[in-house]
């Protein structure tokens, strides 16, 4: 049968991914090293996630603002882990001005910076330092910020939305008057993330904390949110990190308490981005292109009118007239009434993972029905229904689909997860092809043997089991 | 009498501004040259004004997209006007590494780029480039493009909100098939930012054509929005750009048309940022601070309960109550229930602009009543009313606010223009002191005394007289 999409996922998952982004025009890569232009459509499903987030995190009490793009280097240098986690991969501003050189724009040597700048990898360093003069006693406390920004990370091996040089995200930065409520909110962004990947995504996560070995830079404590792709690798989908005093030490962000002591705040840090997109777009979709959870869909219904030319003007309004009812729903619809023949239109909205598709030709519109397919069950769910009760169930049935979306991902990943007893077992199973996730005994991957196997087969640990820390999840990752 | 903000506008107009905007709590010098940290009430007006300007221009059917950060210097290249005018104040990346050397962080020289990159200072280039791919045929016209990014220009001379290095903003781009649909374009986004400013910002503008002289570096046309200060002088609030095919020439932004013909495309630029909430303040502020038109105002109501300890608790339960009920009216309502002493959380929140204060004290809430002032006119407006009437008229009180800021500024503005007919003339009115805009013949600007009166005074021409562009407006600016 011929796909949308080629190669398939079965034939070639990560050259399916690339094309699926090309076919639903999501994106593109720049002519920026390891950069992405993020087209309308990927940036309007991105907005459509971002208020969602912004929202939440609102509701938690913190506050958006907007801190410098760029970073002393000075600043950086603060951190000795942080320091060592993010020197080798960002982009250093060193001049600031051009001038034409041997015919060729070029740095003025004469506006070399004496100290030059970093763009932020990340933040804490430059909110850190802003910390330390916005907090004087424990009444500044607790401070939540959150700012929506791009960061870069100059990536070797980039892949679009899932690891590019520059990124869109949101970071979160909290400060507390005691380790407890620190490490207690980094855990709530993390439950919050959660919920959201869940509700929103639909999209069930392994959720637990990092290990030592895989701790986020200048962190006590890392809770992560690994997504399983459907080619059963891990993609980390977002971070909340107890930064313990490093940072407050760093920096200087302490606080007068109640008994008239100066003492040291505790931050935390929580952050997740564009990246979230390449989990969506490489968790639900399949050879015919996207399918997107209705609850960040542009448009959760498209209606097609297929019109021959005597009758074109009546259908289209018939069709606008139910887009209109739709409307008033709150439910976000088009009427593609663009000059494509209507079997390029229908593939059009498939590849681009509308939930539902409405179809109205002569017939629907002479009977007042209309013949609707959902993206997600594909054509088997294919049927004609009378306009009213397409009025009356399009809420019901985007819920249904949204609903239905999280439990086919929760299904497949009960496949996807393996319990192993021995690195034996588990060399035995990665070396069978067995794809997924390995849940072991975290001691056991504390050795040599283990290490010979994170190389051999690209596998590292995701992060340890929430209900028992005493296993980790193992897998390649994205 | 004692004012909030010192020195005041009559002592000193510069200094007044800084004041303003720490008291205010609005934002901060950050730590990195010419940049500043927008801080949660800053960027809380912010997002209402962008959401506000979000919404209006994609009812002009564009959408949003993001592109790079970071441009090729190659690109910078290619629109001569355009290098020369960008090329002095830019930031360059030319490393994507740090290595420890002699003991200091510092740019590893084994990753110097072998072409550097430079910080946006606007993207007419790397959407040239990307328009140059996406537009194939006359079908694929107009297309109409807008991105929310951060920019940098480096600034010799920074001053918050009004210039500063790093700075926010919308930049709208489009392609047309024709330079008719193409000048139309610019000024109906022109048009639209009029519009927004009276409706949402409370602030006329002087509208009209840049002189070829103060053209956008890469326009045939620029339309610019003008904003007469407290101090009378101009501020640039807005440019919309028909950019003729300058553009489309040097990316190669080519389209079949319908005579099967390929040909270049005409393109607009049109952009608005932060800089307008440095005229917002700047326009609206008094000696005591903030004023904000409701419209974009954080809370456009807050309530202070002015508790003893024994009523504490009651007040405040009054209070919240009568704040529900507005905020069912989509009001923005804030209690103060912070534990500051009342008068010092009522200059608070004078300082920060809040449209409408209610204070309820023992006597109001028993008498079911609350005392209303009116933030732009002052402690005169203050009165005493039921709450019922509060929760009856707060929504006109609050589109009274907004119609009498307007108002306000508009009877302002006319004693700041001044028309002379010779440059005779503007030399006295200038020397004798007199400041905002002088309407004088264009002609009589183009010329060798013109000049030199533009050293001396440090005026410019702002823009032609929409009506009778045989006219142009003069002032200093900032």
């Amino acid at each position: 049968m011929k796909t949308a999409i080629t190669p398939t996922r079965a034939e070639n998952f990560s050259d399916w991914y690339q094309n699926l982004i090309v076919a639903a025009d999501l994106a593109e890569n720049a002519p920026v090293r390891g950069c992405m232009t993020i087209k309308p459509y990927g940036w309007a499903i991105w907005e459509l996630m971002r208020d969602e987030m912004d929202k939440r995190i609102k509701a938690c009490g913190v506050q958006n603002a907007n801190f410098p793009l760029l970073i002393p280097i000075d600043f950086f240098n603060k951190e000795a882990e942080h320091v060592a986690g993010f020197a080798k991969e960002c982009a250093v501003v060193t001049h600031h001005r051009l001038k034409m050189i041997d015919g060729k724009l070029q740095p003025d040597p004469d506006s070399k910076l004496t100290e030059p700048y970093i763009i932020r990898p990340t933040s804490e360093t430059i909110i850190g330092e802003a910390m330390s003069r916005w907090v004087k006693s424990y009444r500044d406390l607790p401070l939540k910020l959150n700012q929506w920004v791009n960061v870069m990370r100059w990536e070797m091996r980039p892949r679009m939305f899932l690891r590019t040089s520059e990124f869109n995200w949101q970071e979160g930065h909290n400060v507390f008057a005691t380790h407890e409520e620190a490490n207690a909110d980094a855990k709530k962004m993390h439950k919050l993330y959660g919920d959201y990947m869940r509700e929103v995504l639909a999209i069930p996560s392994i959720m637990g904390e990092k290990t030592p070995e895989e701790r986020f830079a200048g962190a006590d404590h890392t809770y992560t949110l690994e997504h399983i792709t459907q080619d059963g690798k891990a993609l980390q989908a977002g971070t909340s990190h107890d930064l313990g005093q490093h940072f407050s030490k760093s920096f200087g962000i302490q606080y007068l308490g109640t008994d008239g002591k100066l003492q040291y705040a505790w931050t935390t840090s929580w952050g997740t981005s564009t990246r979230m997109m390449g989990s969506l777009f490489m968790i639900h979709s399949d050879d015919d292109g996207l399918i997107l959870p209705p609850a960040i869909a542009p448009y959760q219904i498209v209606i097609i009118p297929i019109s021959r030319d005597e009758n074109e003007d009546e259908l289209n309004k018939f069709a606008e007239n139910l887009a209109g009812q739709l409307r008033e729903q709150n439910i976000r619809v088009l009427v593609d009434t663009s000059d494509m023949r209507a079997p390029d239109k229908m593939w059009k909205w498939i590849k681009r993972g509308v939930p539902l598709r409405v179809e109205i030709g002569a017939k629907e519109m002479d009977a007042k029905t209309a013949t609707i397919t959902r993206r997600d069950l594909g054509k088997d769910s294919k049927k004609t229904i009378s306009d009213k009760e397409l009025l009356d169930t399009a809420k019901d049935i985007l819920n249904q689909i949204q609903h239905d979306m999280l439990a086919a991902v929760e299904e497949r990943n009960k496949k996807m997860i393996t319990e192993v007893s021995s690195l034996d077992e588990l060399d035995k199973a990665l070396r069978s092809g067995k794809i997924g996730f390995f849940k072991i005994k975290y001691e056991l991957t504390k050795s040599e043997d283990f290490e010979k196997m994170m190389d051999a087969y690209k596998i590292s640990r995701r992060c340890l089991d929430e209900k028992d820390p005493s296993y980790v999840y193992v897998a390649k990752s994205y």
